[in-house]
């Protein structure tokens, strides 16, 4: 396993490999899970003020860029400005909880306050529940639609992506099954990838990898993802700009809306040479 | 399809097809994927009170097993008697959300009190953030330790069932992608699946779907997820009796440990006459 991810991303056990009837002890590398909470600090300085606002099961590791891209695509900060810093809480008493409690410093600029938080995690009926209410409120939260031109990408770079990001997921060589989002260029090179057991929070720890290496807006890059995609994943590739997306597995209905909505072009079952195209198919060449 | 899934289940699309250099026009039909919100109203006769306490990104069909599902493995309900009737809420203006708001009813017994609700969606940090922690809270939520004895399953069993849960699985068979949860005699019978795009949704429907028909605890029942097995899915599992867990893909390190500490078997990896057993292995003979 490659030095940068930490000892605690990954945890060994003993199993019990069974093959038809046989049965053998085997020792065996297991992708960790974690509870990980995340604090902000807001308010003006003199009267600041800290508040939990999410709490998440993780792979421990890259979890400042998770934190980041968190609050960016859920449209609590809107720039690496608007941060002051990510720390573990020097708060926390027990040793085993210090590295599962981040709090991110926000910018006094930033503008947040309360009720802004209220709203975005209590969401009053008001507000409607439905796809189209859902997307509404994505744009509202200030992501724009993408502008039309820009990136173009071949077909064959789109069918090369799969086994690049495989060949790059160093954990989930080990343990056999983690999430990844992986950053390309239009070209198919591999500029990121982060992985997690929750797909939201590799995509997370990837944009947030993005913002901290200022290459935000991603208006250049291609993500795969390795699942399926959801509304929420789309929804968080567009607030980082990324205009084209592809994933392993099947969009959602609402995914397919999202992205048709926020002019990402969204690419699925991305496997053996095939791949469906569900909307702005013009980027694909 | 088969007519219990509602037509909400499921959409049409247009897509371009590509294989190789090649594109083509075709029809497509994805899995749906709309908000829930789930409301409860609880207190005495004459002072009730409605509240919000979750919104989750489902497909939709079995909408009111998967809220008293998972009302049930939250800890907010324990039995079928704390529940007095699940509804669309009535109260909701716009046609197209009336069926994404649904609120379930508690009988006064079931003694729910917003301090409780409070503490159950807003961790205190004194709750404390660690795996350790995440499963003492479930075992303080109520939840007992699976007692030892009962079912064996032989490893025969294991090997079957993602064959028997595909062959089941009507929207996957039309979308391509989505989780099932399906529960198992332990000789392997087919007793209840539910779908969606979410794991912990299917999961939650089909205990609903246990719930409402008065089989619980599901002490003589095997589970199969479709995807990856999580502490959420076990800590769901194990608050409604399941004494073996089997996923298709790899477990995390929390979700063994929970397992163990529940006294629930889980079985990862399970496919081509091969499966791991990561503990309680005396239960697979």
């Amino acid at each position: 396993m490659k030095a940068f991810l930490p000892p605690t991303s990954y945890e060994y056990v003993t199993v019990h490999k069974v093959q038809g009837d046989d049965v053998r002890e085997a020792s065996d590398v297991l992708a960790a899970e974690e509870p990980l909470e995340i604090r902000v600090g807001y308010g003006p300085v003199g009267q600041r003020e800290h508040r939990t606002i999410s709490i998440t099961m993780r792979t421990p590791g890259h979890d400042f860029e998770l934190v980041a891209g968190f609050l960016l695509t859920e449209g609590i900060i809107r720039s690496r400005a608007d941060l002051q810093g990510v720390l573990y809480c020097p708060d926390v008493q027990k040793e085993e909880e210090r590295e599962n409690v981040v709090r991110a410093e926000l910018s006094p600029a930033a503008a947040l306050d309360l009720p802004r938080l209220e709203r975005h995690f209590y969401t009053s009926s008001s507000c409607g529940v439905c796809g189209k209410t859902s997307i509404e409120a994505v744009h509202a939260a200030g992501c724009p639609r993408l502008p039309p031109g820009g990136v173009r990408v071949p077909a064959s770079v789109i069918h090369q992506l799969p086994e690049r990001q495989r060949a790059a997921q160093e954990l989930f060589e080990q343990t056999g099954g983690l999430h990844a989002a992986a950053l390309f260029s239009p070209t198919g090179e591999l500029r990121l990838l982060r992985e997690d057991v929750g797909r939201h929070n590799a995509l997370d720890k990837a944009i947030g990898a993005a913002l901290f290496q200022d290459l935000l807006p991603l208006h250049e890059a291609v993500l795969l993802v390795s699942g399926r995609a959801s509304f929420e994943l789309v929804q968080k590739a567009a607030v980082a700009g990324i205009p084209v997306m592809a994933a392993v597995g099947a969009p959602s209905s609402l995914a397919v809306s999202a992205a048709r909505n926020f002019g990402l072009t969204l690419c699925g079952f991305v496997r053996q040479q095939r791949f469906n195209i569900y909307c702005h198919e013009w980027r694909i060449s």
